[in-house]
């Protein structure tokens, strides 16, 4: 019989953000995969599970390059479902983790669709986003009554951003990082900087939560952060 | 010494999809808040918890009425606002638990705005969303790349929606119960019926898919129901 693949949503960074289901997977399944950006750099989604984790030899790195290049992509997506495939098709259970929710822009949704070919049975077990936990830290409504809330990645700038930010209530700037500066321009082109806050690595221990937006400048700024905006004031 | 208040999100349906803080807090709090929508009617996020729960004597019913009328809400938040306070002033912490996250779209919100002229520490644990949980089990991707999401909530006609459609790569449209008919009417003017599929009470046990939305016209829709619509194609 074939294995079952399962992707499994480690939530935003505290370890008991995770869910009793991601918890009872991870114990049960022959394998785990836990994504890496590069070879040896270790892998955040698995510093979040390590110590729920007792049997650490069943844990298979696998590096995942983060790029835009298609070429690079297709490489190491190849490698990477061939590998979890054959272990698939030895009857063997792999669980591939991922920060915050498999469905939110996570390289899980790849892996997903291509082991779909395998003919395997996959379950994608969903995962408490990091935005949800910026706001439960924050104290802020993501939205309520008839407001809309929308999600723009934003490691570039957004062709549809200034549209966004004209017709949502609520916006949640992900990955502002590599775009920092240009984000805040255009937060202030909408005259928005007062009702926006940056959160970067939320529920880690290094998190960061900063309400003085010019104050960050000229910082490095996380991979791991954000930008909620909301139009009708921050509470 | 004051007690704490805690706003707990305790997911979407599935009593696994309970984070483990949580459930640490849900253990430890000397009251648990279950919003019900009229007396006696219970509460859906407490059957979600309630196998989690020795103690049953720790939970205390509130009556919150599904209402626009502010009137009607002032009395109803004043009250709980009222017995909540009351108990933290004694010295005991309360957990008010909520159907999914705490801070989409829920009667915490005001009940954490209200309690915070009481002067007590309060703390936020997020949970999982239904539309999170909707799309792990559909298989489908949120967002990805650098497409975005947006939640709209639809017991009424949004005012910005045929923007919202326009400029947003993903929408779901949540608590559409009340206005199937419409809800049908603008995905069909944006020729989004065959990229759009409905959920109704996703990781309950009486969930509901459905694809061809067509199929649902004049059928009572559950109160938790959601239009997942994905302009890229459901996948």
């Amino acid at each position: 019989m074939r294995g079952k693949f399962y992707g499994v949503g480690v939530g935003p960074g505290d370890p008991e953000l995770i869910t009793l289901k991601a918890l009872k997977i991870l114990r049960s399944v022959q394998y785990i995969v836990a994504p890496e950006k590069q070879e040896g750099k270790g892998s955040i989604a698995f510093d979040i599970i390590k110590d729920h984790i007792t049997d650490p030899h069943k844990v298979i790195s696998m590096v995942f390059p983060m790029t835009y290049d298609a070429q690079t992509l297709d490489e190491s997506w190849g490698k990477a479902v061939q590998k979890i495939g054959a272990l698939l098709m030895e009857g063997q259970d792999v669980a591939f983790i991922t920060l915050g929710d498999p469905m939110v822009y996570s390289t899980y949704i790849y892996m997903m669709r291509l082991l779909k070919t395998y003919d395997v049975e996959i379950e994608t077990i969903p995962g408490i986003t990091s935005f949800c936990a910026a706001a439960s830290r924050l104290g802020i409504a993501l939205g309520e009554t008839n407001e809309t809330i929308t999600i723009v990645p934003s490691a570039y700038n957004h062709p549809n951003l200034d549209k966004i930010l004209e017709y949502s209530d609520n916006v949640v700037l992900m990955k502002t990082a590599k775009n920092f500066p240009n984000t805040i321009n255009i937060l202030e082109r909408h005259r928005l900087m007062g009702k926006s806050v940056f959160v970067s690595k939320c529920s880690h221990k290094d998190e960061k939560i900063i309400y003085d937006l010019k104050s960050l400048g000229d910082e490095k700024v996380d991979y791991l952060s954000m930008v909620i905006t909301k139009k009708g004031g921050l509470k």
